[in-house]
């Protein structure tokens, strides 16, 4: 048992919930009690770590990525901004397939640590918790590849992995026929990954350039035959409905939203599928639609804030920065950007052991040199962490 | 002397200038000799340091920073997201007097301890030499004050500064009589901090809210006096005409720039002046109004670029994602980024003697896990900082 003391806490039990002079007790990696530290019950009074007045939050946690993938685009983000056409990239070997090649081409020695450099520094920002996605694979093999390397994370560093199954990402360049795709690789790849644990969840990309509505509506019922959760990559580009149908599905989130409706809204109210926001895709892409976050806030959707961490459309490995960036780009206030990476991406994981500061949750918590929580989403590029502790541990 | 071998050497000399498997001669805090690794002379193969395949690049350089201040104003950030007015927050006490009151009223050593956590994460990726503006103080012993502690940095770190006399960056809430703020703050503060030897350049705001040109005009022919170079905040909110009045007086820099025209763009190019881009303040303010890039790019006008850290408009500290910035939201090539931050930004402090990696020049270098230098442009949030060398030492 140990006794955090001289604490700014921020609960993010109702929105911040502040205890400006607070402690938590944790016994066996779980909070026992908290409350102002004039009200450390006595026989929580023996073993106290003095925090010198910083600010503790949950633990960050980062709700989409796709973490891990060979390779890197810097070369195609270079070219296209020094003139070349999407022609041109495609014919360099550029774009998504020039990821799947090279995570299809590398070991998983060479992917765990690629992905670990970028993990860290997740993990340098207080992030304690970590979705990770399969989808460069594109073929049974390779997925099930990425998710071995997600799992393997966990073990290398203290912090959950939360897996999603994306063979539902793109067609594969080999392609040529969609529906043995699905059949073959996204439902059989999901039937051997449930089997040998390496899914947590189900994904899939709604958009006129991957899949269909009724082929993601389709995927899900499987999932559903499995009891796996499912999310989606929806109305990024166009609204095809994607948000609504997983919400049918009971979804954990719908993700990015951009061109998201009142319909699709409405639907994620009622079954309380998380919004997850993606602003460092929105960035990278220099889009201009941006998703409803007045209307969501209004329907009382809960908000969720994610890196993204991709190599096409979000090189980012900054949870930080995506939370400026909600504020910035997408007017998400500071307190909805923390309850974004703390207890609605853990909403957004399907996780309700994390993500706030109260009695019984998991002792998962980031200390911070700053005064106020505010500060963790006005800041650019600065990283205020003191400390991390996982399960009750300083790690 | 100590030779530097297995590096791929980005020299920025003309374009990248890239030497893949390059070496760099250092002699007492100066590059000797650069060059493949299979051509070292002989006399320079005594004292080798293998630097495992990784970039080198010139050490970076913030050319355009108000990193010392008081106070911080994160709670006004988010009493803006929370719908809060101008009139709001102003009422409470925001806006740039905030600063001010914070700064005039902290002293050396506080204001000293708030800024070296901000520079310290810039030199951790990478940066050797860091400009700094006065600007918070808006009276003579402030301003000083300030120019004091961006002197007392370069004791405390391994970094050069540079430091700019900005008592034209507003006028202070207390003040009644334009005339008299320039003549008994700008002017003579500029005559008092020169003799102190606190002034490398002077600087000022060319805005409707701030300095008219003719204003900065005689400004800039007292600096002349006292044989300063001088710099502007120039067509940041509006085309006053700033940047053409700065270049017929042989400004170093001319800085922001989003409403710049072709008539100030023909006299930076005529005149040599730098065109400084800060996309921090261009994203943290939604700026909708883009620079002139393309025809900066097109008129040979050198371009840099930089964190404009302060705690306003860019409270940022992260000169890798000033670059990726640079790119993408004004369309720059990740060359161009990294010679903003390097050889151009240089300039735009009038260093001749660093910003390339060429015979003569200091050996301030940054090395880094990245196998290419657009790397460093296309990721976001991400620090492949390896080390820092400084006038030849390891840091
Ligand atoms: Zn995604
Ligand atoms: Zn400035």
């Amino acid at each position: 048992m140990i006794t955090l003391t001289n604490a700014c806490l921020a609960r993010m039990t109702d929105g911040y919930d502040l205890i400006p002079q607070g402690a938590i007790v944790i016994d066996k990696g779980r909070i026992l009690w908290v409350g102002p530290q004039s009200q450390i019950p006595a026989e929580y009074a023996a073993s106290m770590h003095d925090l010198g007045g910083r600010l503790v939050t949950p633990g960050l946690i980062d709700c989409h990525t796709h973490i891990v993938f060979g390779g890197d685009r810097a070369r195609e983000f270079e070219m296209r901004l020094e003139g070349a056409s999407y022609a041109d990239i495609a014919r360099a070997g550029g774009g998504i397939v020039s990821s799947v090649r090279a995570t299809r081409a590398e070991d998983e020695e060479t992917l765990l640590a690629s992905a670990l450099k970028r993990v860290d520094h997740l993990l340098a920002e207080g992030v304690t918790t970590l979705e990770i996605k399969s989808g460069y694979g594109l073929d049974v093999q390779t997925e099930l590849k990425m998710l071995r390397v997600a799992r393997h994370i966990a073990q290398m560093r203290p912090v959950t992995v939360r897996t999603s199954w994306l063979a539902a990402h793109a067609l594969p360049p080999e392609c040529t026929d969609r529906a043995a795709y699905i059949r073959d690789v996204v439902l059989a790849g999901m039937d051997q990954g449930h089997a040998l644990g390496l899914i947590d969840a189900v994904d899939g990309f709604c958009e006129g350039i991957a899949f269909s509505r009724d082929e993601m509506a389709a995927i899900f019922d499987h999932a559903a035959n499995l009891e796996l959760p499912v999310k989606l990559h929806a109305e990024q580009l166009s609204d095809l409905g994607g948000a609504a149908m997983a919400a049918r599905h009971h979804a954990l989130s719908a993700d990015h939203l951009e061109y998201l409706g009142p319909d699709g809204i409405g639907a994620m109210a009622a079954s309380g599928t998380v919004a997850v926001m993606l602003p460092g895709a929105f960035y990278t892409l220099r889009e201009t639609q941006l998703p409803p976050v007045a209307a969501l806030r209004q329907a009382g959707v809960p908000m969720a804030l994610a890196t993204d961490c991709n190599p096409g459309t979000s090189p980012m490995t900054s949870i930080l920065l995506a939370m400026n960036m909600g504020a910035t780009l997408f007017r998400m206030t500071p307190a909805e950007c923390l309850a974004g990476v703390t207890h609605h991406a853990a909403r957004a994981l399907g996780l309700a052991d994390r993500g706030q500061i109260a009695p019984g949750l998991r002792a998962d918590l980031a200390v911070w040199d700053a005064g106020h929580p505010a500060e963790l989403t006005y800041r650019i590029g600065f990283n205020p962490l003191h400390a991390r502790i996982v399960g009750g541990e300083f790690v």
